[in-house]
């Protein structure tokens, strides 16, 4: 299987910018996460990925193919939206069925455990059900198609958090069992921290950060201690973001720390976690420089 | 200001519970959680409180006085539901001024400072806004408004990291610096955690759990080791769920741990977060006795 790259992607509608020159590429078996503030354009480049529109610049490749009516690329791609695109009164069996008919060997038997794990009728009418259940329905159908590139625009949806719990499981065994590639866009970045890999955070319509999550993690420091002393210490780092309480400061740094740095028994060193790293980078960060 | 009692109250509709017998009560300046699965009853909980439904069995009373048809009562309940309610073309500004004829002393100051911070311009009309913004607006009404009681169902549906963070440092900022009674009816518990005092969790139409939430943590251990030292250290605990993997198991329990257990050097003992307790205690649990 090959890697799919996303090659100086641009979407303008009329002067209204989308996204501006976003590159990447997405690699064979690894769960990835996209991450960005709503509006930011990562639906519009999940529909881009998928050729449900196309871009106003750039390409998408699939190793060096062309995806652009390319049914033999486009057929390695499934994208689960918030968009309901089934017919009126699709049952959710009939889903698994137009699944098998599109992508072939679609995995019923996963498809059938998941509806029970769920709690999801199978001859239910997809519109019918709450929006927490039609997300399962849909999750149910994405991680049993037959694609190489499964890219989950808001998976959890009003999914309650004894739903998102058996989502993240099936996601990991369904990984384990037969590794392809996940692309998870939401909002709950807290919960998916332990589940991907690799995240790309899109800002301001530009791709403002992308790494490996614990690389990322890593650099990112909580450097906290007297004002002064913090000040002094984070002095020449990238510090994204501080709270100050009297003269007590936590300097949130992203940057590798020097081990010959000055004071350390005069400041606490600790770490944050990947949502505070995301707020953070996505509020705009001030440099203390 | 005197203590809420929601006392004994039902709803069914035709043959269908939705509330069966449910009693608790709230205090004067507390932030409660209200937990339960997708379709146990919160919302039903909330609109009976507020009067905009009315119970089968049960009354609702402030103090000694019954919230029916009582203005005085219902003067002191406000309640920010995903139902919009408001006329078409409401603006924001028009929102504030709604919420200052039917309450007075609405925080005009306070509104408009949240309003910035979330970005969400005075002019626009709640129902041009997202999904995300219009929570946004519903929010700055619900922390500027002069009400005893604010009830919060859903308050982060569609909001994305960053609005949520402001979102509860607000509400804890607000409630500092008057402090009144917020219930916050949410499916992100990991979040809520450390913003809570007390929950309510809600299964099957029933309250099956209160307390404050430090106490139920302190009660939520993880014992982990070989199977069998776990099992015979969970003898007689109340055990909720547990995972296996080989000879190696992990007990969740929810119980006060004797002094006197025997085994603690060949079993590892932590603890687990409110989230993964209200997942055990709604999925059904085993009793290890």
């Amino acid at each position: 299987m090959e890697q799919l790259h996303i090659d100086h992607i641009t979407k303008r509608y009329g002067h209204q910018v989308v996204l501006d020159d976003l590159s990447f590429d997405l690699a064979p078996g690894k769960i990835y996460g996209l991450l960005g503030r709503n509006g930011a354009g990562k639906s519009t480049l999940l529909n881009i990925i998928t050729s449900r529109i196309f871009p106003t610049a750039g390409t998408i490749k699939l190793g060096d193919q062309d995806g652009r009516d390319n049914d033999a690329v486009l057929g390695q791609f499934y994208l689960m939206s918030e968009a309901n695109l089934y017919p009126k009164r699709t049952t959710v069996r009939r889903m698994f069925d137009m699944a098998d008919e599109s992508y072939g060997g679609f995995d019923y038997q996963n498809a059938d455990r998941l509806l029970k794990e769920f709690g999801v009728p199978s001859t239910a009418q997809l519109s019918n059900l709450s929006t927490g259940l039609q997300t399962a329905a849909k999750l149910t159908v994405a991680l049993s198609v037959n694609a190489a590139f499964i890219l989950l625009d808001e998976p959890v949806l009003g999914l309650d958090a004894n739903h998102r719990e058996v989502f993240y499981k099936e996601l990991i065994k369904t990984y384990q069992n037969k590794p392809r590639t996940f692309v998870l866009s939401t909002h709950l970045i807290d919960e998916i921290q332990q589940v991907v890999e690799h995240v790309f955070i899109i800002d301001d319509h530009h791709l403002v950060e992308e790494g490996d999550v614990q690389a990322m993690l890593d650099k990112a420091y909580a450097i906290s201690g007297p004002t002064k002393d913090v000040d002094e210490y984070t002095n020449g780092l990238r510090v994204l973001a501080q709270d100050e309480l009297g003269n007590v400061k936590t300097a949130y740094v992203y940057n590798q720390l020097d081990d010959q740095r000055i004071l350390p028994d005069r400041v606490k060193i600790g770490h944050y976690d990947l949502q505070h790293l995301f707020i953070y980078l996505t509020n705009g960060g001030t440099n203390n420089e």
